[in-house]
């Protein structure tokens, strides 16, 4: 199966309690179409970008499989740009800055050859864009998903549930799971999410690892507690990415399937925070993929 | 094997979001014990209460194989109690009284049945008097498991470090873990609490489960996500109990029995929580504890 996600490739400012980095590559897209391109050969990549971003960067994304013709570059404007402080606990952060520049006026345009992926993965974007990415398509993929915050719950939320209803799998944290649904329980809240439309919901809950709810069963995956976080910048970006890396690698996708695709999401996440931007997520091997697995399956074995 | 606990025996006036309860029985020691008297038959409780605490609840107790010789009873005094306050996410709480009572003159005398106890369970109570237990002692038990919090951490930590110092395993909450060794990383918090003593680190995370620490590896359990939790007081008691319930079961204790014990605590600890007191403590069938093992093996399990 092949992969089509749509998804910011931009710069970010990020100062941590371990750090700054300026002007470093960021992006959801960026973030999803380098965790995937290590599960799967065939990622293709929706973006905008402006004459400032390096072509080395797509060269690079192009040395990895990521077919980057979606990318529109608009020369003589910049990239989007956020810059943001990290809190001490590297839970929350401050937005410092944000220039949406070319993202202004981003009009998603699908290339003939993007129409027949089998994944597509929506990444947190304004909802109107998932919308017309999906209404492009000619064929609903065998999979959508679906990753979006609460700043869109409170600027666009009647889009967003339009966008949602059309989904199978639905990624958010477990405070946008309450403000969505307006159940405090997650276990209430996946029911008032199912009614939405995703018959998956994953709540990503950082450093607690993730849960999964689908149809009455629950399956909770831990993260890696790890001695150092340098910056969880993409973390759920790159949690998406090794989720549908995993999934296009399957015959057919169930329970089963996104399960493990759960726990491939949180190997990429725990590689991503260990450096700043794509520090770690760029120089990984396999090995160092499948020693990480093996890893979550020691941390979750238990005998009763 | 079989288990000597200490812990207080008391009543406890709590309100939540979804409802009020008042002078309900509580106390560390009740949880610890009610929660492993379903795993194993040996349990000899050391506490105080006052002549208020009703004889039928000790009966009942008794009639759960529980032995309470050590419940030293001051006919003239009152027992124990607390009074407090969940907020709204039921992971923080205001205490709005605490009374001593009795427990201002504890000084716990081991009856000499209890001396050849193989677990010893020292529950959340003054460092002192965890040390006066352990120092009655003629022989080690074969495993000592210490349970406290921050508010020792305030105001005794000289002593509560004299404690840690002699057990081998310490059950505390994550931020608990972090004042305790100064390092916010869990990874390095462990690896600093380990040097004071215990080799088992188990830090509770309520909602998010629990993790294990041990010899450089580690063990993530989730906790069971429950659609209504109505009560949280005595989870992290009761999730003692059921540890050591199930550790007394056990042959030889070491990493494997330790990882299992930990989902009978999460298991126990998940029953407590959804009603007031030991509204559903009280009521387990053999039935319901298998059913909700299944259901952590469950939510656990995935292929790779």
């Amino acid at each position: 199966m092949s992969i089509l996600t749509v998804g910011t490739v931009a710069f970010d400012d990020i100062e941590t309690p371990f750090g700054r980095a300026e002007m470093v590559i960021g992006g959801a897209g960026t973030y999803i179409a380098w965790a995937a391109s290590y599960l799967h050969d065939s990622v293709n990549l929706v973006s905008i970008v402006g004459g400032d971003f390096p072509k080395e960067e797509l060269a690079m994304m192009n040395d990895r499989g990521i077919d980057t013709t979606g990318i529109e570059i608009v020369e003589d404007k910049n990239s989007f740009f956020w810059a943001g402080r990290y809190h001490d606990n590297m839970n929350s952060r401050d937005t410092l800055k944000t220039e949406l520049n070319v993202l202004a006026d981003f009009d998603p345009v699908l290339p003939d050859s993007y129409q027949d992926d089998d994944i597509l993965m929506l990444g947190n974007l304004t909802p109107e864009i998932q919308i017309k990415v999906m209404d492009q398509l000619v064929k609903k993929p065998k999979i959508t998903v679906l990753d979006t915050m609460n700043f869109w719950m409170d600027i666009a939320m009647d889009s967003l549930k339009e966008a949602i209803s059309r989904v199978d799998i639905l990624t958010i944290n477990d405070e946008e799971a309450r403000q969505l649904s307006g159940e405090y329980s997650l276990v209430n809240a996946a029911k008032v999410i199912h009614e939405l439309g995703p018959k998956y919901l994953i709540v990503k809950k950082g450093e607690h690892g993730a849960l999964l709810f689908h149809e009455g069963k629950m399956f909770a995956a831990p993260a890696l507690p790890l001695a150092l976080v340098k910056d969880p910048t993409g973390a759920g970006d790159s949690f998406a990415g090794g989720l549908c890396g995993y999934l296009a690698s399957c015959d057919t996708i169930g329970y089963e399937e996104v399960k493990t695709g759960i726990i491939y999401g949180s190997v990429m996440a725990s590689f991503c925070v260990e450096e700043f931007s794509l520090g770690r997520i760029k120089q990984l091997k396999e090995e160092d993929i499948k020693q990480r697995l093996q890893a979550f399956k020691d941390m979750t074995s238990f005998s009763i």
